[in-house]
């Protein structure tokens, strides 16, 4: 957690929204507010259905960037360490004192590839994902040349069709190779489908694991039949990790939107076809905004636009209230249908964003809330940590 | 522009991108690039511009957020000044040292309102823009306290259905309350209509700018009915500067994408039918990107997703080639057609986004390149700053 000795010299308003110890109506705005009871409660449920279900649980730091709420994934979640998708994440994850980080992603770039094989001399455990056999040789060489180690996972395409390789041969071809190098570990396969998540239904979602987890059963099957010992099994998001817990073969989950919710996700369909926001994960992710200017009877702005959230997957949810509705978004406004006018200047509207991991990437601060007081305020520590 | 000592300290592919002297080719991905000779060219042609129509030019600062960029279109641009839409914003030009700094929209908050009326204790000419009366008085004690003086504009909505008055009587009432304060100066409209800018032809962008400057005269008429002056009409964009030139009524420019383009506003049509991009703007900034993976042979992965860019306006287009295409956005990756498979491992890519105002705003630095050649660094100076 971020020390409030931290804070001192930064201005309310112009570094930071909000010191720990104002009440929430003194919250600048618009700010990315994080409901803490709710958090909790999001991250301790996925930790107890993890254990239960004998799965280790790597939560994707990709969502929330935040070196503080990955510890608090550790320490009620039992989380099993950080996955993430870019170098510069995971060592901004690395310095934070998070000692297990899988970048779940390829990395080519030689700069890139030379900065992930240092990671490890900082006293991490280090995998990263390959899907062509070029890239074996590139990273042991860079290991080599820090003189780390650094676990391999491949990655197979079990249906996003983006990332991972197409075969099973593809796949047996790689992990040789891994193996063959001194300074790489085969640890086991990364088989996320990520296009499947958001798909609405229960059984459509089912449908696509299903197709995903025959892929991983016939990489497995060839894996064995060249003498190849595969340890983990890797993936599952927030919309499929009772199929991956289900299909007993994966034995790691990688969830990250399920700590926070947002609207998007909010929306598709649990096994009794009830909203996963309303009966598995609550809402902790907010972006706080206020009214600033009110011409028309029927029509409020605010002051949350495109660049305090994404808008890629719909626009942001108004939470709790049925009476007035976000309905358009532009570089800093939003607009509100208010039909009954009821919204006055500054009145606070609690919003659910429509897409939580860019939206965060957006922010320098996570306000913190625990009922109507500020409790903490967290960096969202990679922040922009693209490379 | 950033003193190169001022990038001690900061590492390439963590904390910066690249550094002034290296080649091109070096630039860590993704990352945000300006073409300098395009970006002054494009700042010269608006400058001459306006000089030719006898109007001020207030270059938009929310644009770019960048302090050098506003100090560049004042040197070479002869820009009166800078307008943008936050009080954070206008802190930072105001530090920065541009001395004329209008907030383009409403402050209504009191911690923002107290903000803004210091502001001109840093030495800066400061206004604003009111769009109800209450506002005026709230202003003025703000200025009162802190024994300041700040331009006040009312601004009248003329076409957009956002903010502003949407009457002329609304419109005096107003500028009444503004000349009864001592610490308020009236001086002038805002009018700046936002949803015609990116309407493809000319004709319809020509159409709805009459309609707004229809309501800009019987605003001023209304006005002067009353006594009142109005020195001041403000207004315009990159897709409406001439109809504001022609109208013999605004005597102020807000001109910001012009200095950059991208692909949204580059598609709308000039008066000869010709795309404003290949005819009349360059394309200065750019978001460089590299391919990370390409398991299919006709199609690639490359680095940039919706944290380094906004998808809002519709997808980066690629510059320079035709013979690829980016077509799906994913939060930290991009797919790309590659029909022919030309692409390899670690080729880069220009892309042109699609919206230029929420990408910026997603980075910290602008790489400046001259040719092959890196030859500054430039802050984001304004980045994040949404209060």
């Amino acid at each position: 957690m971020t020390d409030a000795r931290d804070l001192d010299g930064l201005e309310v308003g112009y570094d930071i929204p909000a010191r720990p110890g104002m009440q929430v109506s003194e919250v600048q705005t618009p700010a990315l507010v994080l409901d803490l009871d709710a958090l909790e409660r999001n991250i301790e449920k996925m930790g107890a259905y993890a254990t239960a279900h004998g799965m280790r649980h790597r939560v994707h730091g990709k969502m929330h960037k935040s070196v503080d709420i990955a510890r608090l994934q550790q320490d009620l979640g039992g989380a099993a360490g950080v996955c993430c998708q870019k170098v510069s994440e995971a060592e901004v994850f690395v310095r934070g004192g998070i000692g297990d980080v899988l970048v779940s992603n390829q990395v080519r770039d030689p700069l890139k590839i030379d900065r992930l094989a240092r990671l490890p001399l900082l006293g991490a455990e280090l995998q990263v994902c390959i899907d062509d056999i070029a890239n074996v040789a590139e990273l042991s060489a860079a290991a080599r040349r820090h003189g780390t180690r650094i676990g391999a996972l491949v990655e197979i395409d079990c249906g996003a069709g983006r990332c991972g390789v197409p075969t099973p041969a593809a796949a047996v071809a790689i992990a040789r190779a891994i193996e063959a190098e001194e300074e790489l570990q085969f640890c086991g396969i990364q088989a996320y489908q990520g296009s499947m998540q958001h798909l609405a239904t229960h059984a459509a979602r089912k449908a696509s694991a299903d197709r995903a987890s025959a892929m991983v059963r016939e990489t497995l099957d060839a894996l064995t039949a060249s003498g190849l010992d595969c340890e983990l099994v890797t993936g599952g998001g927030t919309g499929s990790y009772e199929f991956e817990a289900a299909s007993g073969l994966y034995n790691e989950l990688q969830c990250g939107s399920y700590a926070f919710m947002d609207a998007d996700y909010g929306r598709i369909l649990n096994a009794d076809g009830q909203r996963i926001d309303q009966a598995d994960w609550e809402n902790a992710l907010f972006l706080l905004t206020s009214v600033m200017s009110h011409t028309r009877r029927d029509r409020a702005v605010v002051d949350a636009g495109l660049k305090v959230q994404s808008v890629d997957s719909g626009l942001p949810v108004v939470f709790g209230r049925e009476d007035v509705a976000y309905v358009k978004c532009s570089d800093e406004h939003g607009e509100v249908e208010d039909p009954d006018g009821v919204l006055k200047i500054n009145d606070r509207l609690w919003l659910v964003p429509g897409h939580c991991d860019p939206t965060v990437n957006l922010h320098d601060w996570y306000v913190g809330v625990r009922g109507d007081r500020v409790e903490c305020l967290w960096p969202v520590s990679a922040r922009g940590k693209a490379f």
